[in-house]
């Protein structure tokens, strides 16, 4: 097995032929129907259609009919080269869900016919205390489900497309009684709110008071959770428009107004942990003098530029901010089985393929409830 | 008692004529022998000298004839008004050594005669969650010994100065193998990098990584406890200057010159913890690099304007940023106690108090190794 020596903060590749030609030469032998996906060529942002080539499944490698992918704002970056790490061309989508068609020898975990969901991570070095640990996530060497280096020194393409190869460690089960549409965003956004919920013991803590900044793909999901395991959710947002709907349907204790300061005043020292869900850049000062006293903020946007961090509201209140980064395999399968205990799936706007371009000018609006997943098989295959 | 309504973090009084008449007005009644101290009266950052009262010493209080004081780097922010929020004429000084000259009727912790310590806080609600854990630093109605409000509505003067009346909670016993002079700046850059050292376990975990930033009067003293505690230490810099003498003298384990982006690279994923003692503004992203997944950076020092906090570093290691702000009375006592037992002072150039604007000057330009401490009652009154 050849493992990537090169580390994702870092661009890899920024040639275009180059890439290409080392996704041909080094890609594994041709399978019998090739995948048809999706893909941007620029950072024009359009997305077209393209057919290329997956490896052979291998023994530890299970082949997934792609039914739904969930079209997350890192997919928007990607397209549009915000973080210049693109290797174009770009096939994007890590909220997968389909069911298996094909298992290599070494796999015992899954059946052809399974119902299967693949997320953000495609390969890690497996032999770092993360990867040992289950936080493949964390581990130096983490490659993505799409513009990622495989082992095989192929670049990865993702969800936009009819079919995935992928290792059976990246892979998890979904839950009989969700549905596969509205299941496919918890690969991606379920799990980056998730991992630091669990991470920070707020599903082991009812009643404490969670915030939860931009009401979103993600967002709406930690919604979810933070009522499930009792938590008094309150959302911070810049669109009083989203009020309503927040409180009567998605059930919120509490909203605060962000561009009001007499709200934002009123609710300092509020709360025990926030969520940053926003992916553009912006100041934390403001967000960080609702939390309590060593009260946490987790961003799990990732804004291209920096974010303002004044020191004093983080000093003054022995505040703490902290990253995270979807989730480890095992927790992610945790994640899943939870949803399917308590019934959690994301909000969506179906669309088909021929549909992507529009829904991603939409989504670039913020103009979406919640989350945009492409009906990849048709609807005469849902399951 | 009275306690103030109002929040530090908001400026109070602009209005000079205002807080020096309400201070006239509400002072206690004049004591026999006024003391006299160093003000600066306007943002052009020159101290002069300055004659005014202090309250009687009262039920609850001790006066403290004031042997020597520290030039904290607070000191000249709010001298030149950086944070906008200085309440001139300001007697600048929160590093603070002397001996008991009164005690109050209901003072059981002190007795004339005694060599303590006053440092940055002179009152708190007394009632909140903070003070009754004796986290008063945190409290939300925290009044300073400077540029303060106290309980009687006066603005409080620092050590710069004198004398000193000061409620007996937010005094310290200094250990007496220790020399006053060296150890005042432990009543803030002490305390203020012991704190946060402590709370996140350093001072328990022989062998772990710790990481300064900015060797100056914070952070040769963070060195000195590291040492202590059996951490391994290295010190982050801009100043090729510093290594040699940070290694020989202080003993510190390892020195990056952090504008080298080779020994930055080398270093990633190294260190478990980072103080962070900078006081201008700057981007914490490069040092976050340095971090392990899961690793902690403590912002102490408090630049007037934002840091850039960029969002990868953050997220695909999973790391902290926090803020810590001093510390509480009871581990300020914890503290000089362990200073007293380990020998650790602070490495300091004293100065009479006709060079305070000298001082001030280099302070501003980084020359000083490591604090300057004023000799406050010259050198025939030295315990």
């Amino acid at each position: 097995m050849e493992h990537c020596k090169e580390h994702v903060e870092i661009p890899k590749i920024y040639d275009r032929s180059y890439s290409e030609k080392k996704k041909i030469s080094k890609s594994g032998t041709p399978i019998s129907l090739p995948p048809i996906g999706k893909k941007s060529h620029d950072s024009s942002g359009k997305i077209t259609p393209f057919i290329f080539k997956r490896r052979e499944n291998g023994p530890n490698d299970v082949t997934i009919k792609i039914l739904y992918c969930g079209v997350c704002h890192t997919d928007l970056h990607h397209v549009r080269n915000d973080w210049g790490i693109t290797m174009y061309p770009v096939v994007p989508g890590h909220e997968i869900t389909g069911v298996v068609t094909k298992v290599g020898s070494n796999v015992k975990r899954f059946e052809v016919g399974e119902r299967v969901g693949a997320g953000c991570l495609a390969a890690s070095c497996l032999e770092c205390e993360f990867c040992r640990s289950s936080q493949e996530n964390y581990c130096d060497q983490i490659q993505f489900v799409y513009n990622g280096i495989f082992w095989d020194g192929s670049i990865t393409y993702g969800g936009y497309s009819t079919m995935l190869v992928a290792d059976h460690r990246y892979v998890v089960r979904v839950p009989n009684n969700l549905p596969m549409d509205a299941a496919a965003p918890l690969l991606c956004a379920g799990i980056t709110v998730f991992s630091p919920m669990k991470d920070n013991k707020m599903l082991e803590s009812p009643g404490k008071r969670l915030g939860i900044v931009g009401l979103g793909g993600l967002g709406h999901v930690a919604v979810k959770f933070g009522k499930a395991f009792g938590l008094h959710v309150t959302i911070i947002s810049t669109s009083a428009s989203k009020e309503a709907e927040a409180r009567q349907r998605l059930g919120v204790d509490d909203f605060i107004l962000s561009t009001d300061p007499n709200q934002m005043q009123a609710a300092r020292r509020s709360l025990d942990f926030i969520l940053d869900t926003v992916s553009a850049s912006h100041s934390l000062g403001p967000t960080l003098e609702l939390l309590k006293v060593d009260g946490t903020l987790v961003v799990v946007g990732a804004p291209d530029r920096p974010m303002e961090l004044p020191s004093f509201p983080l000093i003054f209140g022995k505040r703490t901010v902290k990253g995270s980064m979807t989730g480890g395999m095992r927790e992610t399968q945790e994640m899943m089985d939870i949803c399917g205990k308590h019934n959690i799936t994301c909000d969506i706007e179906l669309v088909t393929p021929d549909k992507i371009n529009e829904a991603l000018a939409r989504l670039s609006r913020n103009d979406v409830r919640y989350r945009f997943v492409i009906d990849i098989a048709g609807k005469s295959s849902r399951l």
